[in-house]
């Protein structure tokens, strides 16, 4: 980086990072180990959720600043989807380590290439509309980033949602943006159905989407107070990337790194130093984090509660409602079930509810115990 | 038929008949129009309903005293199940003509074969347990029949169940068995809860499971008195069978039979003249009418609640119920779903609960005329 690149804008010294990492389990049988949930269309868009994250960062920051962080067995599929993604933004993962190791790292790369570079992460496999009020979020966590803050962005809930983290809002912040910005309190677990409602009617609390934005440098010292030796050595594995060294020292250091979420190493103890704020923001926001947010994202505003992914997908229903995800051509019949969860791959076929929608998990982990590992 | 022969013993005159029609379209999408019920293995036995029925006569009748009525299309499959079936004995119906005319052109076949000749009809497609119990009623009936009655096997119910007819038993007949013959005072269409509920605490109602048994004479003389024009033709074609000249004496006549139930043109009109009679019989009966019923007799005296039918079936069931029918070797996984059906073949899935199995043949139905005829 020249003299001139430091000086520029703060949105100018953004760098998107998108962890593409995770299979989704409560996708399971559409999401496997070689088809993860980024990979996966899951709006029937026609575009991977890893696609649809690039195009909606692609007007914030160009090509060359971006960076996705997956593992090495995704590395043909993400280039597949990225085709204008720079090889030297592409770090691949040698096995996974959760979120800490894969943004910290892209955080040490930054910091190298511009010591004032600002880093924005978000994960590959969210569904978000109404992407003009993300991107003006994103502007505004950036500028919150460049005065030092590690910032994130909230989204305003719509409902009393028991699938999300929160973050507690608490002082407006007018002096990093007229509105919208304030101090994170803390970051809040899953609730029960109750405390969610009541987290809606209190209004300070917004569901955490677990994007970060920061100074690369600030990033990788706060994570550095709870982690010092992990990130000592993502700046030994950035200094030597890229170089002849890069894949022996990452070949030493990586298996070495603890696996680790962000939000323990960085979100949470910010939060506690009051160096955390959030932008609370009024865009659609979705983890689709199980068949039961498939289903509602493709019913949303339409006037059946049958959903229906697949691009062969034929369904006859009669009096049923939920969703129908297909990979095959074959027809789907439906009599009178509702909420229902169907779900017709080659090898599997899933069927559940709504309802019952998240214990798809605990199903896979059975099986990784019992056998039927290979349909994983 | 010698003279030798009509002097025998009434079972020794018995021949049984069993007409091999019907798709069983709420049995869809594993009953299709070239797998009709009767072939279908819905018990997990090895063998199809008609191999089992065949089965079930062959201590009653030896095979020369079977005759299978059939479509056309279904005569492949049908020597194929039964090897030992007497060319002469598979009568094949260029189209579907109801019960009337199927067993109407046995009777006639059988009463020129041998005037005294007494004729059983049993469906290709029920369930029977408790097979001695079943051999009990069936010479029992015979000997009523030899009487000149029309006689009927009734089945005790064991529960309130709204999906048989009823027969509504009066007199008790003394004199033609010691026990369990009793008048027909009427049959009685499929009732609601109440009223079932009603019949099973009366104790005189009894399941018509459909067997008819008498005189093939009779028999005929009967079905003349409602349909005179029908039965003369049903003489002409019996005589003809076999002959060069039978091939086109079907060709003109058999279009021209009336589509009805012999229910209508013998049973119901036979008990309003007195001169029918049940057999009251304690065997485990059921016409398997639809996935419900597939699924509690792959259950009744089970642990599991969940009746699996398919020769590599392999399901996974987490706090499931229900019945899994699959075709393919592929995995079903089923989460949290109670009293689900699901039909897993080739090119159909079907997806509902056992309470609204019965409605499949509406979905069926609207299938013939909307499209989609080419899965039926």
């Amino acid at each position: 980086m020249t003299e001139a690149a430091k000086s520029t804008a703060p949105l100018d010294r953004l760098t998107c990072v998108i962890p593409a990492g995770g299979v989704g389990s409560r996708l399971w049988p559409l999401s496997r180990a070689n088809a993860p949930k980024f990979l996966l269309d899951l709006t029937g868009s026609g575009d991977s959720l890893l696609r649809a994250t690039w195009a909606r960062l692609a007007p914030i920051t160009p090509p060359e600043r971006v960076i996705v962080v997956t593992g090495v067995s995704h590395r043909d599929s993400v280039i597949k989807q990225l085709p204008e993604l720079l090889t030297e933004n592409l770090v691949t993962e040698s096995e996974p380590k959760d979120s800490s190791a894969a943004i910290g790292l892209a955080a040490a790369i930054l910091e190298l290439r511009d010591p004032d570079a600002i880093i924005g992460s978000f994960a590959a496999d969210h569904v978000i509309r109404n992407e003009v009020l993300f991107q003006r979020a994103v502007e505004t966590a950036v500028r919150a980033a460049d005065q030092g803050y590690i910032a994130t962005i909230g989204i305003r809930p719509s409902h009393a949602a028991t699938g999300f983290g929160y973050i507690a809002a608490g002082q407006a912040r007018g002096d990093l943006a007229p509105f919208d910005v304030y101090d994170v309190t803390q970051f809040v677990e899953k609730p029960d159905e109750a405390i969610a409602r009541e987290y809606l009617e209190h209004g300070g609390y917004l569901w955490n989407a677990g994007m970060f934005i920061a100074r690369a440098t600030v990033l990788l010292d706060q994570m550095a107070e709870k982690e010092p030796e992990m990130v000592v050595a993502l700046r030994e594995m950035a200094a030597a990337w890229g170089t002849e060294r890069g894949a022996s020292v990452r070949e030493r250091l990586w298996p070495t790194l603890p696996k680790i979420a962000i939000d323990y190493t960085v979100a949470e103890p910010a939060a506690d130093a009051g160096k955390m704020v959030c932008v609370a923001a009024h865009f659609d926001w979705d983890d689709v984090g199980d068949f039961a947010s498939v289903a509602n994202l493709l019913t949303r505003g339409r006037g059946s509660d049958l959903a229906v992914l697949g691009d062969g997908a034929q369904v006859l229903s009669d009096g049923s409602s939920g969703i129908v995800v297909s990979e095959s051509d074959r027809l789907v019949a439906l009599v009178g079930v509702e909420d229902i969860v169907v779900v017709d791959t080659a090898d599997v076929l899933l069927v559940t509810t709504k309802s019952r929608a998240q214990d798809v998990k605990n199903l896979v982990g059975r099986m990784k115990v019992t056998g039927g590992g290979h349909l994983l």
